[in-house]
């Protein structure tokens, strides 16, 4: 006789091992960040009695670290009063087109129908917006200003696709905007009349093996004390996703296991996703992640990034997150920002020149880039920038400037070269997770839907199925979270 | 009341609702490739009663459709006859550098240092291999010689890596080999003693809920009749992998879908990894694949690959799957082969110019290519050819020639422009599975191993976590295969 009792959060717990319930809900929400909050209020909206489970001591989650960006569109009053016009249709074929290859179809459809409709209803429960717009795309407002381009919208190939729009909110709050955000979702969940389980760990679901392996509540811990909770309803897992789990990002999509930072609190490790799977859950687009690479000041994108072989490889004023993913996953985290003496400044995150010379051939010598690789592609860049063109990637001309002034520099942006005390570069956060429908139900491998499991945010695999913009994992925690309290407050049982 | 059944390979059946088992025996394999011939092969070896389902009417599966190379090394006999010095420290070292990011370091350790013993073991069971070197690097050679070099051990980066020899291994057949890998290998399963149902579809697997959810035995249908097969010591999954499950591909892979044509046969759908699943295995890597573009004849090689930015993007003359893989997930899918008349001919599989044009700069224009990028390319290329030297990806000399001699033609690589009647383009296999140890037993989310559960071949995430060179899948289905079964003979349970 050998074998021993699995251990780990895929441990599900058999509902006749159950002597008795500690605790008692219609629907149990684990995870108090964006997702965690919406979820319980949609419940709450929808009449059911609701228990959020928090392994921290309040709320907040790595939604609290964020810069609080909320991708919406199609339209919003932020979007109208600053003069953009926006449908749920453009939004859609931009998304279709950021987030892919082929990322959920069903997912973006109602993400943009209703997005204006989300819009309200953050605001109607305390999440105001300024009717602002400002103008320095890819990262939020450093004053309280809303609405800022986050996804490249407005550039190359964006801009053929669909009518460009910014469509990434902030809430109205100096800087970052995600604490902030948080408080004000805190504050409308704990107005819901949601109740709350603090510094308590939820271990393991619970499930019902003679009901089709019904999900019907959890295993907590608190002060070394298990407790058993039902959830008369459903389990909603909004428990973030699986950065701060080392092995797991191995197993999954090791490139990220080489970057310096992770958008991720310890909360991150990837348990709500096992949880799930040991009651049946499938797991997709394990691999996608977000990075970011924040080349900010903007006038530094007048530069040019190259790879390791001299070669320029996107349009340097996209989003600062698809040329971070660019040069992570396809350039293997090997990239350099080549600027001139007109055009450098550190960035803001403290970056310098790692390398200064007076000639283009004596910095892709320093720099050890193939010979006459960097002069060719400097050579072809200029001459075509001179006439306010970009034949390769169609930068825009505002940012096209011959390099010409020396001493010419380069920034190095390299992962493996990373200053880890620069933060924020190639940081990362991850978008795999658990494959749910629309409504939040939590799909088997062969697609069939798990009685009682909801789940939302980066515990599950969102509208980013590969691409990324600024502002959707706000956007699709908040949104998805409430489909999935609301589904798991109102579905058939 | 609801919640329907869930149905579905993943839908586990629990031992208590079996009334009595129609078979038994020690260990049943399921799928009849390379991987279940040697695990039901190992497994007798090692004094267990085998038993065999396969869906078809014979062994052979895809393996039997492949070229029948077989990655082995480290000083096999063939090696050594040809006059290749190796050893399993630089095969190790080839490996974990051709195969990641970050591949599987303790299954590539054993499969390395356990090689040569796997090539006595293979012709001990009757797969002969001439002791001969073919020089034509890539694919299988027309002839029954046996060795080639299969992953560009010889090219660069990874001749710096490690001492370069030919590993890829041919049984002794005239031209593709798996047919007769697999004749041979069906025979030796025969005579070891091995029973067989055939004809038969495995649907679920039987866990005792008991005894911590050990995988216990299989459901399986013969002629629509639900058969239950008790598996004594336990359950090895060999049933391919899931190129041929679009829905699955899309989920997790999805630039795989593009491909014009997939190295799979039916029995690829997915459905021994969902199996696992619902005994609650985890998976990994599920969005590694390998794909192939075999530019032949190699002088074709001796133009450039070009990107959609008319950038050479790889040394043409590395593997033709590790171009493939650059050209379909780093480039999606956007590549053109350049050539002038003097190289030019169309390839083995019938793929011909698509543009020819009188100068470079018309083909620049013919195709779409940026202005002036394809011309400075060129320009680049020639400048340094002519001297025998390639500064951006070091082709070897042999290969560097001017382009110079019009007309100039490109062959048309991209993706979406395949004649899906030139077939082996951008064909593809799934190389992500189930999470298992180098025994072959399987791991839950958690890394703990589930009882009675083996597995081996692409059901599995095996030594290629990402990289891959032809032979990798017959190799580590033959040996991994042999692992699983051994083990599930003599566990002690």
């Amino acid at each position: 006789m050998a074998g021993s009792d699995r251990v780990g959060p895929a441990a599900v717990r058999k509902v006749g091992t159950v002597g008795s319930w500690d605790l008692e809900a219609d629907v149990v929400v684990v995870g108090y960040g964006c997702a965690g909050a919406c979820a319980a209020i949609a419940a709450r909206e929808a009449g059911a009695d609701v228990l959020l489970i928090e392994r921290a001591s309040g709320g907040g989650g790595t939604s609290a670290n964020s810069g609080g960006l909320i991708y919406m569109g199609g339209g919003t009053p932020v979007q109208q009063a600053a003069g953009f016009e926006d449908t749920p249709e453009e939004m859609y074929k931009f998304l279709m087109a950021a987030l892919g290859p082929d990322p959920d179809e069903a997912k973006i459809r109602i993400f943009c129908d209703e997005s204006v409709a989300h819009f309200h209803w953050l605001e109607a429960h305390g999440v105001p917006f300024k009717r602002t717009f400002y103008d320095e795309p890819g990262m939020e407002a450093p004053t309280d200003d809303c609405l800022v381009f986050s996804g490249g919208e407005d550039g190359h190939p964006f801009n053929l696709i669909a009518k460009p729009a910014p469509r990434a909110h902030k809430p109205q709050h100096p800087g970052a905007g995600g604490g902030f955000l948080m408080q004000r979702l805190v504050a409308a969940t704990e107005r819901s009349g949601t109740r709350f389980e603090f510094d308590t760990r939820c271990e393991h679901l619970v499930v019902d093996d003679r009901d089709h392996n019904r999900v019907v509540g959890a295993v907590i811990r608190q002060n070394r004390t298990e407790r058993l909770v039902r959830a008369r309803r459903g389990v909603v897992l909004t428990a973030g996703g699986f950065a701060s789990n080392h092995e797991m990002v191995l197993r999954h999509t090791p490139l990220l296991a080489r970057c310096a930072a992770f958008n991720a609190t310890e909360g991150d490790d990837g348990s709500g996703i096992r949880m799930a799977m040991g009651a049946g859950a499938d797991i997709i687009r394990m691999h996608a992640v977000e990075v970011a690479y924040p080349l900010v000041p903007h006038r530094l994108l007048r530069g040019i990034l190259v790879n390791r072989y001299g070669q320029r490889f996107i349009n340097e004023d996209t989003y600062f997150g698809r040329l971070a993913q660019e040069g992570l996953l396809r350039q293997d985290g090997e990239m350099l920002l080549i600027v001139d003496n007109a055009i450098y400044e550190p960035t803001i995150f403290g970056m310098q020149a790692a390398f200064v010379e007076e000639t283009v051939a004596d910095l892709e010598r320093a720099i050890g880039l193939p010979t006459e690789s960097l002069q060719d592609t400097v050579a072809y860049y200029n001459r075509f920038a001179a006439r306010g063109e970009d034949p390769l990637f169609h930068k825009r001309p505002s940012f096209l400037r011959p390099l010409s002034e020396p001493p010419y520099a380069a920034l190095d942006c390299r992962v493996g070269s990373q200053d880890v005390n620069v933060s924020a570069v190639f940081s990362g956060l991850t978008l795999g997770g658990l494959h749910t429908l629309p409504t939040g139900e939590v799909l088997d491998p062969d697609a069939n839907i798990i009685p009682g499991l909801y789940a939302a945010g980066r515990t599950t695999s969102g509208i980013a199925g590969g691409g990324y913009c600024t502002g959707i994992s706000l956007g699709d925690g908040t949104f998805f979270g409430r489909q999935a309290g609301q589904r798991a407050a109102t579905a058939s049982i």
